[in-house]
């Protein structure tokens, strides 16, 4: 079954007229198009027995039609109003259409007034965000080569930041030449912003590189990941530059005991939350819980923020085909930061990563 | 008045209770603090006479702090339900809130749904959307500043792209050298995805760079933007590598005149929809006004989605201080794309471009 005819079949079991997914990432997995819209309109909408339309900008329709994609594609003008369009397009295969599931998780409340207002009669309670999810959830063998090979790549991103690391660089320097090696190989794009954090800086967990040079003798935390056909990597290594004082030996090797504890109980039938809990008691237990402030790890595929969670709260039991990051981090403010990273899939009898970049704390000599 | 005291004001002349701030650029508009949350909440909620709040994952919350945020930040932590920590702390302040107002064009349906079932009596129909919108209309000299700024980093990357071009080069190698030559001088962030496209691939308004090699004797196309304190640049030229055609040359002219004449007449008073016809006009008396497939241009300042709109349908008058790209395009599938493109802002009699290499065509000799 195509991933259209699961969304098909799905709003034919729960009894829905019209199906509205409007995430461009997901748009991209339903349909193989990938298109940042900005705020203009892209849509897909999917029906029980009729053909589904792609909607979209004008000067996104040739693109459109390259891809191979075989339905109908309708464009708009700037001037044009998008949802008179496409409510006459939807009225062309479903005349009244009375149930409809939208993608709550990201349609915003603006297009569904609108939406509210051109079906006064409709019921919009369905909702196809958690169908997504699901159907995102297992990962086929397909999709687990692609992350593998984005994988890859985030070890070779690795590589070369340890390689650039210069006293007389910058955080941000360090990004530009990974960046730029990555590119340079015809990898466009990064899953997300690139994080160097050297000494102190990598205290902050969701901080930023900075225009602060390279200390030395001191930890340097990288997160890094690229996209490869439309797939992910997300990895975090923590490396020693020059000779690192005991305290930040000592995190290292809480977090290395957490990360690897953890990934060795990953499996089949685990649940999510006890992995959490697994990681997060050898940082407790060794003093850290406090700086230890977010979730083990998050779904991963398209995109970082897919099922499932790997936290407190989360029952989900863990399947062959899932994919999610392992990635404890001990933050201790004016002292060190620490984050020991790989995403892994679910296999048969256990989990393998994505990412082989060693674990064992790396020294890298002091450079100029 | 600040940022927030004008919130402040609009919901006491509206009578709305709180006011609920979801878009992270938004969010640092008002607040001076950046983060993109992703799936986590980040919200900046506001009340007629009681102190602000944000909202933030825990691991943002000590980076808040940091910015000098002068009102309380509150965090949750990622197994915690945020929206019930959300509303306990509204109800400190108001504790029945009546009416509400959203931003409409931000918050998806989840959160919509989350908050009408916590606040069952409440009214939600007022939008924060055109406030906003309304409020980054006319920027303060200090906002000008930084994209003129921002400006001048473009026209730096276009000196880069330019220089850089050889045919044993691909359009993704030029845009790897020209972000890495900005990053190395401190610009972290591109405002989109840098764009070159050689010869024919320019035909595609929304097209991406490729692994193609720079063809000899074509145009190449460039379209780019910075990041400067969170104001962007955003600039497009087409030059020639090498000898280009006279077809080449004739839709070079054409759009030039386009351009040339829109930024001529665009000053206080002028209709943005008539500007947008004073450009359009020239491309389709030459004959290529089915070539010309979008807006002549869109507004910008914190992100290159902002009002005014210079298109048709568009009543609103230019006034001093509003900003917006003046970019028509001509793209014939197969033959070659031009596009070009300056932002200005609007001045007490004309208007200012924040770009200024040159826009006569330029020929750069063929390199290998």
């Amino acid at each position: 079954m195509s991933h259209i005819e699961a969304v098909q079949k799905w709003l034919t079991d729960n009894n829905y007229d019209v199906g509205y997914i409007s995430n461009p990432k997901n748009i991209q997995y339903f349909t193989d198009f990938s298109s940042d819209p900005v705020e203009r309109v892209l849509a897909l909408f999917v029906f029980q027995n009729k053909d589904p339309f792609l909607f979209a900008p004008a000067l996104e329709v040739e693109a459109i039609k390259d891809t191979g994609w075989p339905y109908s594609v309708y464009g708009y003008l700037d001037h044009e109003n998008p949802f008179a369009i496409i409510a006459a397009k939807i009225r062309e295969r479903v005349s009244n259409p009375k149930r409809w599931a939208l993608e709550k998780g990201d349609l915003n409340v603006t297009r569904y007034e609108i939406l509210r207002n051109l079906f006064t009669s409709s019921d919009f309670s369905g909702d196809l965000t958690p169908f997504i999810q699901n159907e995102q959830l297992i990962k086929t063998p397909a999709e687990i080569k692609k992350l593998e090979i984005a994988g890859k790549w985030a070890d070779f991103a690795f590589q070369i930041g340890f390689d650039s690391l210069r006293t007389s660089r910058t955080e941000q320097d360090i990004v530009a030449e990974i960046e730029y090696a990555l590119k340079k190989k015809g990898i466009t794009h990064t899953s997300f912003d690139t994080i160097v954090q050297s000494g102190t800086n990598a205290a902050e967990p969701h901080g930023f590189p900075k225009p602060d040079k390279i200390k030395e003798n001191a930890l340097v935390l990288f997160d890094l990941g690229v996209v490869y056909q439309g797939y992910i990597s997300d990895a975090s290594r923590t490396i020693a530059f020059g000779e690192v004082n005991e305290k930040a030996r000592e995190i290292y090797k809480v977090c290395l005991e957490a990360q690897l504890t953890a990934q060795s109980a990953a499996k089949p039938g685990v649940v999510a939350e006890d992995l959490d809990k697994i990681a997060r008691d050898i940082i407790t237990k060794a003093g850290y819980g406090d700086y230890f402030i977010h979730r083990l790890g998050h779904g991963m595929g398209q995109s970082e923020h897919e099922f499932p969670s790997i936290m407190e709260g989360n029952k989900m039991e863990l399947q062959p085909g899932m994919c999610f990051s392992i990635e404890p981090g001990i933050y201790i403010p004016g002292v060190a930061g620490v984050r020991i990273e790989d995403c892994v899939h679910i296999t048969a009898d256990g989990c393998a990563p994505f990412t082989h970049t060693p674990k064992e704390l790396q020294t890298i000599p002091v450079r100029q």
